[in-house]
């Protein structure tokens, strides 16, 4: 994969929970969030080009019930944390 | 680990690749991401504890110069997709 | 009790001494306090863990009627005025 | 004590948990809460009269070093949780 | 009285005259301004605590048709010019 | 007099009791309010044109230390409670 | 006429030309611009006094269908260029 | 002349009348308004086409000391009150 | 042509592709780019005068479904990177 | 060519000109549009990946004096009017 954005979600409040897990099980959703503060889900979002990420977010994840205002951030960029990822192999769980 | 934090980041302009640099290999961050919009940085960040994501972020984090502005989104919950994850101990490229 | 949360809330105009009431009997909140200016309710929450404070605010919270709108603000810290909880024992009123 | 106000607190990053222990050593501040989100700090303050708040908040805690702006909350009323303040004089820990 | 209050008012652009003329009468409502700007009406409250207030401000003023937002600003103190107020006593028009 | 405005100031935090008592005794300001909120002060001017107002709010107020910001609200017309000003000429006490 | 306000104004979008129209031919009101912009239309309105102001824009103005939004910027004194305003010919009086 | 902008001014408090005076001189600026509210000045400035317009505001109005901020609508079209006009005698076209 | 226009839109999410569409076949508009970020769409349009613009963006364009909100930029001038441009007769593909 | 961004830009006021002059013959930018309202200036910029628009904005567009402040809105995809771009080979003057 090629392309990286990490999506500002405010949702409706009783749905929130419910939300997140329909989010996290779509292609192309790598992560999702429920937060405290300024937004209610934040979502990692992977794809191969820009263009295809408009699919996932506009189309995929807005069928989904419960968003009620979204703000997308495209990386350009992703600097990982070396030591971090190298234990993934393991199994880390958080 | 048991706690995340998404840490949303207005950064100078001149520094931004610099700073995502230094915060990425900053003990307890995840993973940095530059990005377009409203901040230029998207770190995640975890720790033992709420107490500790503070030490991590308002010490460690703000040692680095160019953080203009920060604000942190501490979740209450995270959401993964396994499809994705399961592929991690194989090495994932992005 | 581990973790502590601030939750700033608009609420409807005509309900805000009985959702105070209602919202200040929900396990978990400790206090609500009516105010003037920018928000109208602030309640503070606490719990095991940050799961458990999504739970409290976002399902336990929100079924009281006239809640608006709610931000919460996870707490990495607590810092208590020993003079004044020294005294709580002894029955404090305000 | 008869008047209460939560007061919403900007501080400079590399200097909350300082501003907080001393803004919680202040007399008429019974707890200073640092948090993730739009503020980074919150303070209860406890007085006899409104004007008793006004030099608590603005004379004697903004004598401390850090804060950028703060945001006073004049409580109208306060609802205390009864289950949680009975226990209270039974030693509680946070 | 004890405790004075600013309400800053939006009202309904078709019933602001008759809102002021409404708010004026209450009880605990000195002098209601319409007026230009960000905002349609400024009320000046007077009562004996800040839960008074509440009363008046959340109960008895919405009751009346028209607001659509408002904010308190509760005074710490009241600076009054003398040579103004002196002549009081003896009838002042405006 | 015949025009009347409701200016809404934002003050330096460690001046604002000496500023209000120096904006109440400036001539056609009848009355300042320190305030808890989003505004620091709240001053009521009267004149006898709009122009006259720009001479008091933006020359002489702005003379004395501590204004970081204002807004200023005209007047298109005042309600007074009759009741309350009825009452005036016998001496009132806030 | 004595006083003059400057009227910033968000309009239904398929209804600013006919809006602008019909406000421009309301007595008081004396030229209308419709903007690119934060605000569709700006409208210029005089009147002998501030109260005048109110019934003209609160009223008249609020009749005409497609106002969704308002701020009215009461003018303190109008400085004229008077060499524009040299080849108006026989002298207007504002 | 064929173009017309209204331009939204924020103004050091102490320099509007000396300001407004000045810009009211430029060539192209038929009007300058000093206002109570969110602006402290707007000017309407004409000119042959839009290009011409930058050059008015953003180099000659902006060599004026004072000028704090501000911003520019340019107007799509004018619409004149003909019975205010009328009176404007030998006839001006925008 | 003669005038040119940025106009910022945001769209109804599940409309975008749909809307960029047909607003990129109006006569007037030159390029639409679906964006991420705090708009949906911003769309370059030219016209002959700014009144043309008024007609393509307040008429045309708003016929079109799924239009929020919008706020148009009209330009001062137009900087092209020679470069660029030079290429465009031989077809240049994006 | 496969990414576009547009570039929403706030300048030194004083700049504007020569400053859109130094944007528009950096390589990977096509057009700059000084404008009226909210923005300063708008670019266009094209690149192969995310990452290259980030080299070309953040470090190559931000070396010229006088940006402020930007926001770059990445696009997802561009829809252009094949009636204007058909006329593109054939010597487009605006």
């Amino acid at each position: 994969m090629s392309v990286t954005a990490v999506v500002l979600i405010k949702a409706r409040t009783d749905q929130i929970n419910e939300l997140a897990q329909v989010l996290s099980n779509i292609h192309g959703v790598t992560d999702v969030y429920s937060v405290a503060g300024r937004y209610d889900l934040v979502a990692i979002v992977q794809a191969q080009r820009n263009e295809d990420l408009a699919q996932i977010i506009s189309v995929d994840m807005h069928k989904a019930a419960g968003i009620v205002d979204s703000e997308t951030l495209i990386a350009f960029r992703t600097f990982r944390n070396d030591d971090v990822h190298a234990g993934f192999a393991l199994g880390q769980n958080d």
